[in-house]
């Protein structure tokens, strides 16, 4: 066989095996080197390609592809800074637990480390955020090389796809001809060939005996309470519900846990502890005996504080995923056992709880709390926190929601409460940066229904580049650009108080005017003045199809009074009926 | 000492010691945990810092600073992906041997893999793309850790600066509180504290007996030519003419060496050789018995493969950087020496050549191909190569022009020709990507006159984010925006034959209507039509301040066919000249 042949029947496999281990969406980035993979990838019939210039936007939009599909998804670009451009998003990926397989070319060796343009050292140039690095051997056609180069694919997939889901990284060093033959490839394709090898992966799970000693240590807590972070398995839901039912303990529910949105029992789900366990007496009398975490570590910084104090607790963080999430520092136990069959196996070895004063006092303050909050719809002007609040209420049902970092997620923690709509919400909370959001939206928007992106103007300035995938591929979005000109997440720090520095290094007002931002990428833009505006351009802007950006205009400064007025006026709100309550 | 005083003591003295060790520039892109950096860089007298909010843009930005200035620039960010969006320009930095000092802002070693937020594996952060790292201990302010901070502070500007210059990596694991007494912090600086250590950097040298050998070598050549690549330092302009001079080489200068504009005698300067070299005749008439190389590899194609068949050679390579810059895998020598010492060493020790046929032919030959290349200049449409031809004319005296990579660096090399202008010529060459393009241009605008960017259209899409430093310092630059709608360079490549993805996976057009960014970024925007309209617009750019955006529409397809139209009648030409010459 003459080189193309080798090349055709080498990569030809490897794309095949992907598309046979069920990796469907592969983000490609314009380039050289990486042509013979482009071109057997959007020539394979069940391999969708999505074109993304930007790399950096390109990962993002691929990491959001996975999000939503919970699946694992194929990215690639040609060799160079290019693939330095990833990184974000890999590392993203790695420590939000969500499948990749970034595939990068590269020169062949003996253009390496002499000089040759584009050529960069691409071995582990993920460092260690990606579960599996693998240098590719050169393409041959051999059988055992072809036997390779599929075993490799289906790794991959397998690899990526693995609790904890992550990232992994293989380089492909790749000679001149670049050019496979299309026809060619076809004899390599799956009704053709069978896959290398089926990798069949078992769940972790605790024996009989572990799990009804943790059912017993359970069934005698008094004070018990569960922690629910961000839960990639929405399956999961029930199975924590029936269980925190079963034991009367409350749920405290992350807006990333899925359990604050849908049809599901929200009997004993606790949504405004972000904001109550501010309160000294709210801490006191909320100690609890147990404590039970699944899912990462909740955004709300108060439950953290919270958390941090609960030396007495009995605390077992559950993760199939076997790793560490707990910055808290207290656990007692670390449980690898997957989720959902913990859960399911433990109820079915408790008995019913009677005692349900505990629960009762968690609701009650909750429900007090909730009150409290809901005097935030009474604000006239356009604000932060009421925006997050009328979301439950405007939203469609069965819709998506994605919330930048920095303050919008804390906004939806403290606002975004309970409600029969069914929203899905998604934020990048692995590295909790604020760049790569709007690709990571557009990558969800790509497999899901009205879908909306909230963010503000600094993140969504960094990853306008992801802009251009909406405009090419006429993607369906409502951003809703919060825009307080600047960081808005510093006047909460210690540094506001430099009034000299201050706005310099960490205000940073930009005065960028984003309807020049929407006109570039042809979307439709209103800015909207007041509530009713919002209302209705969010309402209709779900009629409309393409990209729509909404500005909704705030102040950094009236921001932070009106978050700290509230705050204060919660808590003399708990303080009444704790007193109340508790003597 | 509390805390906050040994974070002020232990910080302000690593600061102060970049600062005496003349690190005047600092990048800031605003975060948290990189406080106490941010306002300790910022309060000191002997330092500007430039914010830049996109990570990215913010790294090429320093990198532009550094290659204009020829010294250590500064880049400070806080903890997460914030630090791995950085990667693309560390990466070129390493590879075209820029000084960078890398700072990044950490979670202490408590809050790591623990599922903190913004906490990601910082150690080694960014592979082997730099040159140190160091995992900085914990603010202490012991005499013997504030000498441990100042000392590594020395180190590293050292380390950066040292041929090969490149990137060093400190990272900062930083606790609450994050806000240093900026009054104390002044006890710490220069005029009251000595640095902590002089570090004095030697440089390569060869022994004399060695330069002798060396020497005799050249001199015996009956056909030895010169080859610049980029060289970063213009004072070895003169070294290398004289050497040349006397040994009757011709040079054949890149268009980074700074030898093909200013004052000096470019009598034996060949800068048409990418054209020429093309050519079956001219390459068997200018075999060379040695080719002595200087600097980085150059842009041409041509002239590499041109190398490449030189096996009869002795190709003797100088680096003062002892690297491995030879991709054309056959030099006889590397000679590992400062390369102004080895020429003006090697000059005294050489007889002056008496035979100049060989030279003769050479510059006969470059004659003539410029006379024909010079056609281009009838061309009555906008065109590509045309633009580059008329930059010599139309570029002010001593002004500075950076060009993209991809086509534009390439029709530099093969249209801007000899001249007297002094104009600085820049690009990204080491890793040749697409990236950070605008920002590396920004960053060499702040510190030199006249600055033009030449870029194509998805070089300037992908780094658009770094406009918003023009915007925000009112920056000076002048981009001649190469809009041809997408990846020109693909159509010279063999996938344009494949119709039917070409346009999807690599022409890549995009649509996009680029007056929108200019008004986005408070730009001056002009569209131009014909060649009067440019020279004019293009004339009266440097009489404005701030972003001028001048957008030059080109074709891909008829820009593909007058490059190949031009390239056959030059081949002509030549066929006529060497008819002449050689019988």
């Amino acid at each position: 066989m003459n080189d193309r042949d080798a090349l055709t029947a080498y990569a030809a496999s490897f794309v095949d095996e992907l598309a046979q281990n069920k990796m469907k969406h592969v983000v490609v980035s314009p380039g050289s080197r990486s042509t013979p993979l482009a071109l057997l990838l959007v020539e394979h019939p069940d391999i969708e390609v999505h074109i993304n210039v930007d790399e950096r936007s390109a990962a993002f939009f691929a990491l959001g592809l996975a999000k939503a599909l919970k699946e694992p998804v194929g990215l690639l670009c040609t060799s160079g800074t290019a693939a330095a451009n990833f990184y974000p998003a890999v590392i993203e990926a790695y420590y939000s637990r969500v499948p990749l397989i970034v595939l990068t070319a590269d020169r062949p060796h003996e253009l390496r480390d002499v000089g040759a343009p584009q050529a960069i050292d691409q071995i582990h140039l993920y460092g260690r955020q990606v579960k599996w690095f693998v240098e590719m051997a050169l393409p041959e056609s051999t059988d055992e090389m072809m036997r390779y180069a599929r075993t490799i694919g289906a790794r991959a997939v397998s690899t990526a796809a693995t609790e904890p889901a992550g990232p992994v990284h293989l380089n492909f060093p790749l000679r001149e001809p670049l050019i496979p033959n299309l026809e060619q490839a076809k004899e390599y394709r799956q009704n053709k060939m069978t896959p290398a090898v089926m990798i069949e992966n078992g769940a972790l799970s605790l024996s009989d005996s572990h799990i009804e000693a943790l059912a017993a240590t359970l069934s005698q807590a008094k004070q018990g309470m569960i922690v629910c972070g961000e839960l990639r398995h929405p399956k999961m839901k029930e199975a924590i519900v029936a269980l925190a039912e079963k034991l009367a303990f409350p749920i405290l529910a992350d807006p990333l846990s899925q359990l604050r949105s849908g049809k599901h029992d929200k009997d004993g789900i606790i949504d405004t502890y972000d904001t109550f366990l501010r309160d000294e007496a709210a801490k006191e009398a909320f100690r609890p005996d147990v404590v039970l975490r699944f899912g990462s570590m909740p955004v709300s910084k108060p439950l953290l504080l919270f958390m941090k104090k609960q030396k007495q607790a009995i605390t077992l963080v559950i993760d199939g995923g076997a790793g560490w999430r707990e910055p808290a520092g207290l656990a007692t136990n670390m449980i690898y056992c997957e989720e959902k069959d913990f859960c399911q196996r433990v109820c079915e070895k408790i008995p019913k709880a009677t005692e349900k004063n505990w629960l009762g006092l968690w609701k009650t303050v909750n429900g007090a709390t909730k009150n409290a909050l809901s005097s935030i719809r009474d604000e006239v002007e356009l604000s932060e926190g009421k925006l997050f609040s009328l979301l439950q209420d405007i939203m469609p049902i069965e819709s998506t929601l994605f919330v930048g970092n920095s303050m919008p997620i804390r906004d939806l923690d403290t606002f975004f409460l309970s409600n029969e709509k069914g929203i899905k919400t998604f934020a990048n909370r692995g590295a909790n940066g604020i760049d790569g959001v709007v690709s990571t939206a557009l990558g969800v928007s790509t497999v899901s229904e009205n879908t909306v992106l909230a963010i503000g103007d600094l993140s969504f300035f960094h990853d306008m580049n992801g802009l251009l995938a909406a405009k090419l591929q006429k993607q369906n979005i409502t951003i809703l650009l919060i825009n307080n000109d600047g960081g808005g997440i510093f006047s909460f720090l210690p540094q506001a108080n430099d009034r000299e520095h201050f706005e310099t290094l960490f205000g940073t007002p930009h005065g960028l005017d984003f309807s020049h931002t929407a006109q570039l990428y042809g979307g439709k833009y209103s800015k909207v003045q007041n509530w009713d505006e919002l209302k209705q351009v969010f309402t209709e802007s779900f009629e409309i199809q393409g990209l729509k950006i909404i500005e909704v205009p705030t102040e950094r400064e009236s921001n932070l009074q009106k978050h700290r007025n509230l705050w204060n006026f919660v808590s003399q709100e708990i303080k009444v009926v704790l007193d109340r309550e508790i003597s």
